[in-house]
């Protein structure tokens, strides 16, 4: 058995200092080639040459108003009681835009012009060159109008025509190909048998790429086979600007990226200190650049953001894209461990006016983390983390317009949240709900500490039997709040297809042998087993699984789908989306809780709009197991 | 004669609403179709339907970690005295991202196990699902990944496959057609005689269309003909989900765009309160949305981004992108008249520590300020402008990194920065040098406000006949100043080719009938012809075209080539640039002046190093008229 393999932690900035230099030393091209494109093809690439104007634009003397051009000596002691009358050839009509005639230098607005017969009358002298655009105001021959490694928009190409450009010379795009290996990797769209994966790596990395500005090409997948995968790196390198060979960049025993590269070229880097994404390898084959990105999603995305990127930008000779960046309040405290450049993404809320980040679910598996993300928040190698309520730097994934303009939900999940957050935005584009799991009691905790508008909240009180209101009073207890009942549903154990284990209900979960997947602590279904296993006197432990927590219903249902577990807890829309048996054990209430002012925000009128549409309510009772008769009714 | 014509001032967002009703009730379609595209195509676009997970992923219980996969309940009681050693069947070495087998339920880390012999040894006991990712940690099935009306980023589609999907319903690009008008407009590459102008508008739009990721169309140049024009826009009306017509949307004599969009079909908005882009037209023909924009180039680039942008944003069903915001310190005072928004272009700088904001030129024909400006500032219809030094909100055009890592120049015009500014960018795509030209006088008030790193300066004081030190006592008296030439570079008069006139020199310019062009109050080349011209006893107003300000050198040359002037004072190089005659008058030296910490600021190291290079001298020294001997050398 091997030992712990040697990897190493080089910060990324050296690591990518590293990896041009060894590029450099291997003969890589600093540069694309320079192509010569005509104007309209050129938006979006990169000036190879600087743009100087041959043209003046506007190209004569012209008129900036609509009027009558006159030579301004003529008009000398015109005023309110001395007007002056020119005669036709002492003036003319022109239109804005119209070049000055003859040895006429100024132009009088229509508006400011009375005729006496043909001759115009003056009230006022006009001072040489008043409303005239001169040659050359937007843009004289000879001026500098673009360096070189300026990346071309709409309004630049449009000034290089009026400069007198009709092509540019430009770098051409880079083409980067994506080779992925691994044995367990499928082609998106087949079936994937038990151990096997999509890959869906290589279609993130090409659309990266992409959204780079460059050319992609995926190529077929490579088994884990080191001979196999050399040959057809090999064969790459002579093809593309870029190679990325995804997975296999770890030591482990099938990971044969950093031995490829050594043996075929140069291998300047393996191992970056960034978190996710440590096991990165760096170097060249040939004279081409090749990147090993490791097989978690998140560790790819970010390798491709922290290395490639820069290095296809530089190769435009452009700086990278750089992402828009704002001040967040953190919402809770961030560790993170010293050595490593943490890369952590964050859900953002606008709430009460603060900007509110809430880092998200931090696996380098959870690609969903990124697509869920607001932004990505860096905490550096030298850091221990952050205390809550730190200020931070975030770069930004959305607008922050839009940011603003979106609903924070936290608390309880349910799957008419999901459905409300994609009937909103299917009315209106610019309305978004934001909700993020964190368990019924969670979402109060974040009501409570100014991080979200709503908390979604189904909590039991075991001693009352009332739901969601006696917490509220203890988390928020002397607040203004207001709680709208979004929906009754039925709470029950799912199990498999027509339940082979004869699941009764819940006395039947200490049953030995039978495999119990719970919820997390703080969700309201957690408390509500936990209620249910205390009047039966049935011990947690006696549940074989009690340990086993998902955050979501339908991570429950998905366990129980795979058959790694027998039942678990949760509502009957999750078990039906899986196909899945349900023994009912309770019907209860699942509330909003608000601040009371917010129920006048502008921002959440959209939400109670919809809770009042009947399309939206049959929507919800056709999910199955939910009553919506109180939909949108204020309780408290 | 017509009277001033009837254009409303409709502030932009009720325009925006007005035109949205005026599109609905006229039968355009709220939404483009929807299309089913492959993963690999839908990258940018909007989903027209929510994404719902079909599968899990990881579709099971997965290792999370290199090492091997053992059930929990095995390893209790292991400790650092009391390991226990697990044969072969009760544990299987498993890599990252391979399925738990059989009822394994927990892995121990590569790094924590030893063997004896076949036997893994383990001083610890682990907990059920250590380092196991669960079914559905990153999606489960049944899950809401995405919501209708989300646009599609590279991680979006790659979580997407790994949710069970291969292609997924969007909405296809909308297609815009532009449709140019005007007699005097020709196709860009086609000579333009007198008083005719390029077709940049149609360019510019069609690009700006591409860039809001929809699919244009250039049509051919229509004339002014209000038939042609109407028969045009019928035709285009049905092939397309906007028609932008250009110009022609005022009130002119051959403005046309308002009267054939009124007869075809609705006409909702015939002029908007925004400057520049006053006469837009907004309205419907048929049952697709019209935009009628203005001619000037920056009237027409921000109509398209203040009305066209949104509207083809909505029928994508998606927000409009947004622009990242910053906020700057006003350099100096803006006045804006009320009753209409004013979106001003402005330069930014980081200066000192603060971004500082300067405006750029307003002319709504001056392109170039739109292409040289780092973001746009819109003073509301309800402000008469803003005092120096407040604190404002700018849109950004640039990364805000970039904009840190540019070198600000404000001062006199020189060929030699432009050439310096091109030659930064090529060596290294991160550094920029941004000049803005105001003159000698003007760069050093501007380095006393803070609004520069570097001012371009060559001053004479008469009294004394030294250059440009003089004024730094006197403009920033106490500081600390350094002070660097750039070069020596030749005055004269730029005359027509041949000096026709035989213009020998200062004497000759009260000469009657020749016309001078001068250049603006407060550039050192205007403080020499006041010199030379006050040794001589000759008055201003004897120079006929002393009143004719240019800002730059090129501009002067610009007005001799066209035949409008006869002569101005300038540099051999902008002479030479327009193949023109010069007759020298003096040699000047032309310095930098910054303060003298700036020396060691890394910013500017790249340029000093830049100065030391014998490439750019020699690169200097071609342009003609430039004595590089100096370069480079602190001469305070």
């Amino acid at each position: 058995m091997a030992t712990t393999p040697f990897i190493h932690d080089v910060p990324a900035a050296e690591a990518l200092a590293a990896w041009r230099e060894a590029c450099a030393a291997a003969g890589c091209p600093a540069r694309v080639e320079a192509v010569r494109l005509p104007l309209s093809a050129a938006l979006g690439r990169v000036t190879a040459e600087p743009v100087w104007a041959t043209r003046s634009s506007p190209p004569f003397d012209a008129a900036a108003m609509d009027g009558i051009a006159v030579r301004a000596g003529d008009t000398l002691g015109a005023g309110e009681t001395t007007p002056i009358l020119l005669d036709p050839g002492s003036y003319e009509v022109v239109d804005t835009g119209d070049p000055l005639p003859g040895d006429m230098d100024a132009v009088v607005m229509r508006e400011h012009v009375h005729y006496e017969g043909d001759a115009a009358e003056l009230r006022a002298a006009v001072p040489p060159y008043q409303h005239v655009r001169s040659i050359g105001e937007d843009v004289s021959a000879a001026e500098l109008l673009l360096p070189e490694g300026h990346r071309l928009r709409a309004m630049d190409v449009a000034a290089a025509a009026a400069a007198g450009a009709t092509d540019l010379v430009v770098r051409r795009r880079p083409v980067v190909w994506v080779l992925p290996t691994g044995d367990e990797v499928r082609p998106i769209g087949e079936h994937t048998g038990p151990g096997e994966i999509l890959d869906t790596n290589s279609l993130m990395l090409c659309a990266q790429a992409e959204e780079a500005g460059c050319e992609a090409v995926q190529m077929p997948i490579e088994p884990d086979d080191p001979e196999r995968i050399a040959a057809a790196a090999r064969a790459a390198a002579g093809e593309c600007d870029l190679l990325i060979l995804v997975a296999g960049s770890s030591a482990g025993r099938d990971d044969y990226t950093a031995s490829v590269v050594e043996r075929l070229g140069t291998l300047a880097v393996h191992g970056v200190a960034v978190r996710p994404g440590h096991p990165v390898v760096l170097g060249a084959i040939d004279s081409t650049p090749v990147l090993g990105a490791p097989g978690y999603p998140v560790s790819a995305a970010l390798t491709f953001d922290i290395f490639a990127a820069p290095l296809l930008a530089g190769l435009e000779g452009s700086g990278a894209r750089e992402r828009p960046r704002a001040r967040a309040r953190l919402a809770r405290k961030l560790a993170s461990s010293m050595g490593m450049d943490d890369w952590v993404r964050v859900r953002l809320g606008r709430v009460g006016g603060a900007l509110v980040a809430t880092p998200l679910p931090r696996g380098a598996g959870v690609l969903t983390s990124l697509v869920r993300a607001d932004g990505l928040l860096v905490v550096p190698a030298g850091l221990e983390g952050h205390h809550p309520g730190e200020e931070v730097d975030v770069d930004l994934l959305r607008g922050i317009g839009e940011i603003g303009r979106t609903i924070v939900a936290i608390g309880s999940h349910d799957l008419v949240l999901d459905l409300a957050a994609s009937a909103l935005r299917a009315t209106d584009p610019d309305v978004t709900l934001a909700s993020s799991n964190v368990g019924s009691l969670g979402g109060l905790v974040a009501l409570r500490d100014g991080l979200c508008h709503v908390a979604g909240s189904h909590l039991l009180d075991p001693s009352s039997g009332a739901y969601t209101l006696p917490y509220v009073e203890r988390v928020l207890g002397g607040r203004d709040v207001a709680v709208v009942r979004l929906v009754h549903r039925d709470q029950g154990l799912i199990v498999a297809p027509g339940n082979p284990l004869d699941v009764g209900g819940i006395d039947d979960l200490a049953q030995p042998g039978l495999r119990y997947v719970n919820r997390q602590r703080g969700a309201g279904t957690r408390v509500l087993l936990d209620h249910e296993l205390a009047r039966r006197e049935i011990a947690a432990d006696a549940v074989s699984g009690y340990a086993r927590e998902e955050h979501t219903h339908l991570a429950v249902a998905a366990a129980v789908a795979a058959g790694r577990a027998d039942c678990g807890l949760g509502v009957l829309a999750a078990a039906r989306a899986f196909g899945l048996g349900f023994v009912p054990v309770a019907q209860e209430p699942y509330d909003l809780v608000m601040a009371a002012e917010a129920l006048e925000d502008q921002l959440l009128a959209p939400l109670w709009e919809l809770l009042a549409s009947p399309q939206f309510r049959s929507s919800v009772e056709g999910l199955g197991g939910y009553g919506t008769d109180e939909m949108g009714r204020r309780i408290l």
